[in-house]
């Protein structure tokens, strides 16, 4: 990627390592909050606000399943850039165009939020677009926004009372080890930068391998913010961080708990759609020609989300609209 | 790698790929038979010649496997070279010197040969010592000498009568699909040519896989040099070209058949001492910097050539020597 700095478009100034060659992840910059609460500087408005996000980038993947799950397709409009960042950063095109203000790179809106921005241009981008700014770009808090902030059509809460603790611990513990971990691994420019996260990387999914043996979720019976947040990253990872990032000690198909995991939330109402394999892959292979520099994409592994799973077997308590049959109960 | 180009060592030469970005593999330039016959040219006499290997290299073990297979360590020497390749091509050190000459690259064994040689250096090198000159260093033709030319102690024949045209039409089947199949993926600089390369290598596994359903080996119930080839590119695989040639479609661990075959082979007594993991990672990992730039090795996957298989439950006309309990019976 790459970054504004000083006003000045840097394609050098990402992946930012240490001297020990470790991946260092900058700090988001726009941290405002939306509030349920209408004197508030961001309303919960219904129509207010638009999202930004790439449906390569897993971070952005929370904020698009969190929308998804709580059922704010009209409350908040979503747009998507393009999935290969060359050295423009993310960018619009024909296909994927600025919905808002037509602008041809993701940076343009960054800008017109404050001219005076530097840092890094990411995505999820949570926009105002009554105050033409941005409200917040770190993946975590939108996620908690759209889910405590706004009602939703279907009565879904991800983060309920009773397990918010629990919630916030399993995000917490799976950022640095899983979230990030694989991105430690595969930016690492030190040998042993690369295996410290690779072994973190695995001792953590060996753990929620053995938790998920009796728990249909990561903290019980109920879906929440931190199964989103996990599962933006194991829908990537045999297809990506497995090769691309050298995560290949397992994969997660070869996780028996995990994988049926995996393919439980997949199988959730909505969730499929917010999963695109094509964008993930052609990012991740093409955008990173420090790691991949022939830019070819792997056409593996042969996998399939929509395969059986035996997660039915242990409790679920999920609102009719997150049940596997939901939608074909509709028809 | 690189090459002499008249006289000039290039560095710049190797991996050469056509107008369609597909890897195009040079013959080799050595061509030359031993023959068991004392007026030859090149007889067989034991104590004469000396083999050039990598244990990195699957060519090259294809004749480390032979040597061994036929006993033939008494009468043909073997050195080994440093498994990372940098500009310099193939080099000798103190850990791995040369034995014969103490040169400090294998070049230089070429052009002792062949002092207007031109073309790549490669491994293995058949070197005469008497006549001080490379005899061959085509490892399909080297692999074909060791087994017919020689006796060996132990009886063992890996291109027996009655099978030797299945045995040929398995080596020509198998090499541009598997044995070079891999390096055209992983070489290739197109995605159609990759595409089309991944393509071939993973239907032609799919072939074999129906094969070894009831075939303890490639040809029938004997070990030939067909399964030496093959194994070569086996057990390197899940290592290397899985991840590092993005031939990620199905891990051979996935396999059932080509799995407990690789095992089976790996386990016949002498065989787990030519595979040498850590030649094989290092070298494709840190000698392609146009492939891997930050060179960095990878921990996984986390398999097991020891374990057990389940090929003893198919027919196998096997010599003593070859059987998998010989070492134990040896106690």
């Amino acid at each position: 990627m790459n970054m504004l700095v000083d006003g000045e478009w840097r394609t050098d100034a990402y992946q930012a390592t240490n001297e020990d060659g470790e991946f260092d992840r900058d700090e988001t910059s726009f941290r405002d909050w939306i509030q349920d609460d209408p004197d508030a500087e961001f309303p919960a408005d219904s129509g207010r606000y638009h999202v930004y996000i790439s449906r390569a980038c897993p971070w952005a993947h929370r904020v698009a399943m969190t929308r998804r799950l709580k059922g704010l397709e009209d409350d908040i409009s979503l747009s998507i850039v393009e999935p290969v960042r060359y050295d423009d950063g993310w960018e619009f095109s024909e296909e994927y165009p600025d919905p808002l203000y037509g602008e041809p790179y993701l940076r343009d809106v960054y800008t017109r939020a404050d001219p005076e921005f530097t840092g890094r241009v990411t995505v999820p981008v949570l926009w105002d677009k009554e105050r033409e700014t941005i409200v917040n770009n770190e993946s975590r808090e939108i996620m908690r926004m759209l889910d405590t902030e706004f009602e939703g059509p279907d009565g879904v809460d991800l983060w309920p009372e009773g397990y918010r603790e629990d919630v916030d611990a399993a995000i917490d513990d799976i950022y640095e080890t899983i979230n990030n971990g694989v991105y430690r691994a595969g930016f690492a420019d030190a040998q042993e930068a690369y295996e410290n996260a690779v072994e973190d990387l695995f001792d953590a999914l060996g753990h929620w391998e053995e938790v998920l043996d009796d728990r249909r979720f990561l903290v019980g019976d109920v879906l929440t913010e931190a199964d989103v947040a996990m599962f933006a990253t194991l829908i990537r990872f045999d297809h990506v961080y497995h090769t691309h990032f050298k995560c290949n000690r397992q994969a997660i198909h070869e996780y028996p708990n995990l994988w049926n995991y995996t393919k439980d939330l997949y199988q959730i109402p909505g969730i499929a759609e917010t999963v695109n394999v094509d964008h993930i892959t052609r990012h991740y292979y093409m955008s990173h020609a420090d790691l991949n520099p022939k830019r070819l994409v792997p056409t593996g592994p042969d996998i399939d989300f929509s395969a059986p799973h035996n997660r039915d077997r242990l409790p679920a308590d999920l609102p009719p609209a997150l049940r596997a049959d939901a939608t074909a109960a509709d028809d």
